[in-house]
């Protein structure tokens, strides 16, 4: 697939500045706001329901991760999705730990059946689950992947919920429910640092102030996956690699990316 | 300005190690408890209603910050400052987000209100916001910033809220109702990383333990901002800066802040 | 004593990658988590009531960290704690702050008395706090810390809750009720980066995994503390030893342990 799209998309995105919201777990707040500050965009993290409605008409993208629910929670994030449907805003679901409890899957779909999510970006065993599938799901790691599987949920998924769908792992597939692309960047120290996987999602999310979804996804991947293999060349640890994916996700360009990236369409 | 006093105070909070108990938002916590460790201060994290009074007992001063409110959060904050009120001990306001919704607006007027704070610290928006000029912030970033205007907005907000005001830029004016200082320390790389402005707060709080609320606002600027400078001849890049500015917040003494400060009284 | 046994234990603990469920404060969330994957372990956050059986049921051990406390999170905490109890997985309890406000001692003490906390790690003034005595601590600081009352500590809290505790300081003591232990290796520096008490908590979760709750403690804490002492060999100042620690943490293998470890039983 020809990418030159993805480095003009960075640009815009850069060029824009998207304020982006988030509502989304306790463990990712601060990395996942530096990861959007250091790829050009402006964070802001807000889940009181009395300032949902003017933060989300602020805002250009909206991202909901379910990690560290409650009730209260809950409750924002269902508003949120509400607002933005009103208000237009594409919105971005990260279903962290779906398959792992109940409450997880099931505040998922909730979240998917007001009809009104863009993009979903989960690993293997979390949008396995949502689909209903055997997939177990280790807490909130990758439960185990498997590469035919994977391309299959990507397009059942984004199906199934009328949206697009990222499934990631060594190879990520983003289905729309028409096609399956394949994205193959990336490395395995990602695994290695907490809520890389939530800092894709936001990453997305500011893509999603420039481009339409399907775009926006395969965008976000390939600049955040690209982003950490120029990481990993300099940081062989995960405590250096963490610093360095930040100073990257700050320099990475349209050069870098039409060099790297890896982008195919498949047959699912 | 002579600012021999500002490397004296350095000195004085380094050798009490003040107790600086934060209420703050979730996406700083971490970020504002190291900042506080590696100047020489000793943070203390802590919102629960029964734990209030013994803990700003505990504390020589109390940070208040409006990011990521709620219901809560709101009630425990108004508790705080009386309970700091009654107990004489300095409080620094935060109004992250004033302006950019009614709620955050709304909060920091009515912790204004109670009569105690002794210095607020925000960007133009915040800072305009609160006093009714139409300065749109966007999301929790510095608003459009016009230096003369910041000047001004420094002088009044100080005298309409009977506090010192510290209004952050490129260009940082403090008012408190008689006189504006300018503090032109400081690198446009700390927009590049999620709460350095909380920080900032957080560190005045610590010279408010040790200084009167003028010269604690302006040693905390002038202290912060020069260690940002260091950092950034060291580091290109937000993630690696992020870090060295750690380090040097630890590292920075009286020799670098003599050699560096540009503290001046200015014509508001 | 003869540590090879400490090694093997980071050898299981890798190999088996246990899944470690934490309750802990906001403050330290992400840098738990971190020091939980980059020495191999694999970590989950969640406290809502709704999934915690689900979660407990997945997990290999259950730490509870009692820092930035609300009603709803010790409602949490106990839960958590019983549920662990009826699936017999391993707690660990980090009493953060316990001295500072009766809430926490009250707390700390209401989880003990549950009856299934396999390890207590505190600071000397924690310790004390729930020993009533009467150490006073520094908000979550260590307090005046005294070796010999340190000792005696250890002791008598292991008798007293009939658990495992460690008491860290200088040289850290670990009880179990018969024994004492000493383990003197560490850094001053892990005194200016926050959390580092609730990340070798985590830790000592991890090994619970896979070593009976005494040789989990000392494996935890030799562990954590060699990582942070070459860690302090390639960095001087607190931001960059705090991203080299978790780049030992996850470099620290066999070898180094056994050429680092000061682990001893002393006369109580």
């Amino acid at each position: 697939m020809n990418v030159e799209w993805v480095g003009e998309a960075l640009e815009k995105l850069r060029k824009k500045r998207p304020l982006i919201h988030n509502i989304t777990n306790y463990v990712v707040m601060n990395t996942t706001a530096n990861a959007l500050l250091a790829i050009g965009a402006s964070p802001v993290m807000a889940h009181a329901i009395e300032e949902l409605e003017e933060m989300i008409g602020l805002a250009d993208a909206l991202v909901i991760n379910i990690g560290t629910l409650d009730e209260h929670k809950i409750y924002s994030m269902l508003k949120a999705v509400e607002i933005a449907k009103e208000l237009r805003k594409p919105v971005i679901l990260d279903p962290v730990g779906a398959g792992a409890t109940k409450l997880r899957t099931k505040t998922s779909l909730k979240l998917l059946e007001l009809g009104s999510i863009s993009v979903v970006r989960g690993n293997f065993g979390e949008i396995a689950a949502l689909l209903g599938e055997h997939g177990k799901t280790r807490g909130v790691d990758s439960a185990t992947y498997d590469e035919n599987i994977a391309k299959t949920i990507a397009k059942e998924a984004a199906r199934e919920f009328n949206t697009v769908v990222a499934v990631t792992g060594p190879v990520d597939y983003v289905g729309d429910g028409r096609r399956v692309y394949g994205v193959a960047n990336g490395t395995p120290m990602l695994g290695r640092v907490t809520g890389t996987g939530c800092m894709v999602t936001s990453i997305i999310g500011a893509f999603l102030a420039v481009e339409k979804p399907l775009r926006a996804t395969i965008a976000g991947l390939t600049t955040f996956e690209i982003a950490a293999e120029k990481a990993v060349e300099e940081a062989s640890y995960p405590g250096t690699f963490h610093v360095k994916l930040y100073d990257w996700l700050y320099r990475i360009d349209v050069e870098i990316i039409k060099e790297r990236a890896k982008v195919r369409e498949v047959e699912p």
